[in-house]
């Protein structure tokens, strides 16, 4: 990223910003996501070489739910390899991201990881092979950040229980294909623990760094999966990571993301960066629309993208 | 039903069945219905003037499964009147009978009171009109059949719970769309218990009677529901009774109807009489293959049906 | 139907069908349907022992629409026997009445005679019986209703095919499933034509009388078809002759029939009767409004139902 | 790609390719496709710098089928621009290729340019703003290709009709919903035979080589399309070109690229190359077995992907 500037692309986003306010609305299906406030918006990039840039609300920790996929996945490939897609596909769903319709055609299979179905699977390998996948999660994650302080946010975590019927549903549905293998409450408990984490764009922005470096953390130095593993699990984001919107974020943004529905984006630009954003506000496929719109803006300001 | 002797009817049906064992399979998804035996039949027909014939098994109690959803039906009519389509409709389902799909496209309001999750919907709206759903339903039942010693078989109804996950799911569901007042593990408890009845062929003939006598039981002399709603629940049964052999079933027999994957089938013919048959193997559609064909010889041989 | 004045009970519901026109929808997908004035009404019931009652529009011909399905299914049944449902099935099909979703998941095997796919089969499998399998259709329906001037509206016939894409659709889906013999044209040509049909509720109460008389029409004395096959017309009628109310019509009126988009029902009471109402408004699910009330009027009034 | 040797790269393929053939099956639904030889291998590599890499039958023309959709694509977005999105998505499909369920659930609208519903679309777009789609398309494919032998296999097209029951049902089912603005009919024909375009794998290859290029062909030295469009061309790719294995390509290859029912992949190394392979035998979704084999040992051996 020579030649870029970085600092200058993110005021400028900044203030670009500003007409998309007002366009989505905050999640409310749960009373603890509802409250945050809707004008939040915060930006964190950090570079393969260990430079970071940051803007507005960078800094302020949120609800990152369906992004804490991504590090579940990671455990899961580091434990099972290969052999995790036995009980899973990678394919996009091509369908709203909790719908059964398609686990009931596909017979308790789910499409991907990063539908809530695909995702209860993988928590549940997960749990399989440690003793407390949510300390596993933690450890994991704070490390990548280097944070000691990231923590689950409990009124969350409940408040999700209490109106998850829908993923117990889903989780309901797993069992009677024998596609879970622990008990479905447990398996929800972590579920919605580990959705609940609250982290800051700063944090994410680092926690996918070495997602952008061949599978090593430049902060941490130490290899965190395989470059292999790296590439895949771009590829899996790329292909699923933004619910009904995949084909929209790699036609206007054109980058491997995971979003959720606290309002975070988390992008990752092989060879160069990580990018985080934040911001409540959310279209109708459940993505910030000022997250989305922002990195489009960053991908045409800095002239990069995967394409 | 002058001339006609149904003795001899019963005793010929009873013989040419005989073919037909083995041409389908015993429920095998719990423990407690595998066991039955595979050639038990049984067969019991009560007229509107109070005679009764029977033949095979037919004192024999067996698990009544989702004939027990008609019960539930009557209590919930004799509750609510035309209120209760509020929360569920009355149309055939083209689908399998515990789809999740019909219901998600549905938006959480089930088909019919005779799939899975409209019998959880009439069970849900029975437990709010009543203290103790369960002692009611039984008490209705031992009422109509005038046999005190029907009852709950409790290791059936705790083996259905344990392999009901795809019933967990079904009930996470409606709860999602707010469409279940209790508790999902409430309703589901009642649930598995209604299903689990045990009742003999001469018990559900006599306890179906008042819908072939315009709501009055022949037995009780009592008004069991109004003439009107008698009317309704053959025409419910005619239409969504044989899980998805309805068409089968009309074309072949042609009588409001009733079956339970238990091997249960019961029949009304209005103005005569009730009839019901067991035998535990099933098609693949979940209907007793003795039960279909013998009602089928029942109205070939009787010249009788509402068509 | 001893001591019921049939007379008085049409001129009843001729009165109390008032408040109910204005709530529909007269069909407006061609021209030729979309013209005709909504506030038509007509009645006209045949007896098995011949009498005739009529009341309003009871002798303007209209397009009868769907209705012709019955007619092209008894020549079919005729040629075919129950060889006919290996090609299609009869089970009512819980979705709406064109829909391709169906035929996708049961590879191409319409659910019923009376949805568009399996009345496509139907009239493509009279067509490989016969030389002009139109002519053989008008020359029957002339027949039964005894009038000779019956006859196909081109007009309509002509703005369905210019308007029929759907329908090309099916027919073409179902050749690609190799359940279509004829050129998928040639059969749309035939299928218009026959759904083109113009007669009067008196007309189709007469064509219909048959089916309420185990098979022979009490005008022309001649055995129509079998009675067996005559109460098997009757059972797909209740099963699946009004498209997605075949639930709401058993439960309101109790009796098989079927219905047309030209605003036409016509029913029959087995043993007893048959009988046609016309009144263009349709409900959301294609059935004529006022049609329906008539229909549930008078199995109220007459307290005469299959159940 | 300095320190690479791609010529030692494409032998190496040629040669671990063996085991991989006579584990998929040539397309038969057409005889035209069915008689090519199933051992045929073919690959090529082109450039940024106008290198060209061959191996095998890399020069031999085959039936490109849906990798024309890429073609027809490109000139409608030359013609329309962002307008095009107004009829049709761009979202993975998450269901076979051409499926009627999910263009009857979005209304007609196809989910991408590529299921062949949202082929159908894009040639009608096309003819809608030429004379003669067919003859420009033959026109771009020659300049891009630099080779003017380039031509229809008539037999193919022709072939394709008679058999192509399905893509007629789709192209009447979009007419039905006023998506298609052409007569069905004549969007077929063109659309057949644009898939019955026969180009080599050099052709292939050459002829994407300014989609590795921002937009520019390094042969012609032309802007075909803008650099904008060329990397949202590669987006569309990426997510829905590859059938129902879009996710598995993504994981495996890690490269934009579109596939066809011919055996042949084109795949683009933005930035790079583009890359062409052929080998008929197919898997189960359609996508060329040693194809996939060879484009997933290239991304390994040059150790470059999009991620």
């Amino acid at each position: 990223m020579k030649n870029i500037n970085l600092e200058k692309i993110l005021s400028q986003i900044s203030e670009e910003i500003h007409p998309f306010f007002g366009k989505g609305k905050v999640a409310d299906y749960i009373p603890a996501l509802a409250s945050v406030d809707p004008k939040k918006f915060g930006m964190a990039i950090t570079t393969v070489h260990g430079d970071e840039f940051v803007i507005g609300d960078a800094d302020e920790p949120f609800s990152i739910q369906s992004i804490s996929k991504v590090f579940m996945l990671t455990l899961a490939m580091q434990k099972y390899g290969e052999k995790l897609w036995e009980r899973l596909g990678r394919e996009p769903s091509g369908n709203r991201f909790n719908s059964l319709v398609q686990l009931e055609y596909e017979h308790g299979r789910p499409r991907n990881p990063f539908i809530n179905a695909g995702a209860l699977v993988v928590t549940d390998a997960v749990m399989d092979e440690t003793d407390n996948a949510l300390e596993e999660l933690l450890r994991f994650v704070r490390t990548l950040a280097n944070r000691q302080e990231i923590d689950i946010d409990m009124n969350v975590a409940e408040s999700e229980r209490e109106h998850g019927y829908r993923n117990a549903a889903l989780a309901n549905f797993l069992k009677s294909y024998n596609n879970l293998h622990n008990n479905p409450d447990d398996v929800l408990s972590v579920y919605f623990q580990q959705c609940a984490l609250r982290m800051s764009c700063r944090d994410l922005s680092r926690s996918f760094l070495h997602l952008a470096h061949g599978g090593v953390s430049p902060i941490t130095k130490e290899q965190v999966v395989h470059y292999r593993v790296a590439k895949r699990i771009n590829a899996i984001m790329q292909t699923c990571g933004l619910y009904n919107s995949v084909g929209d974020f790699a036609y206007l943004v054109g980058l491997p993301g995971k979003s959720g529905v606290g309002g975070g984006i988390v992008a990752v630009m092989p060879g160069e960066l990580s990018v985080a954003v934040w911001s409540p506000e959310l279209n109708e496929s459940g993505n910030s629309v000022c997250g989305m719109k922002a990195l489009e803006l960053f991908t045409t300001y800095t002239q990069r993208s995967i394409f």
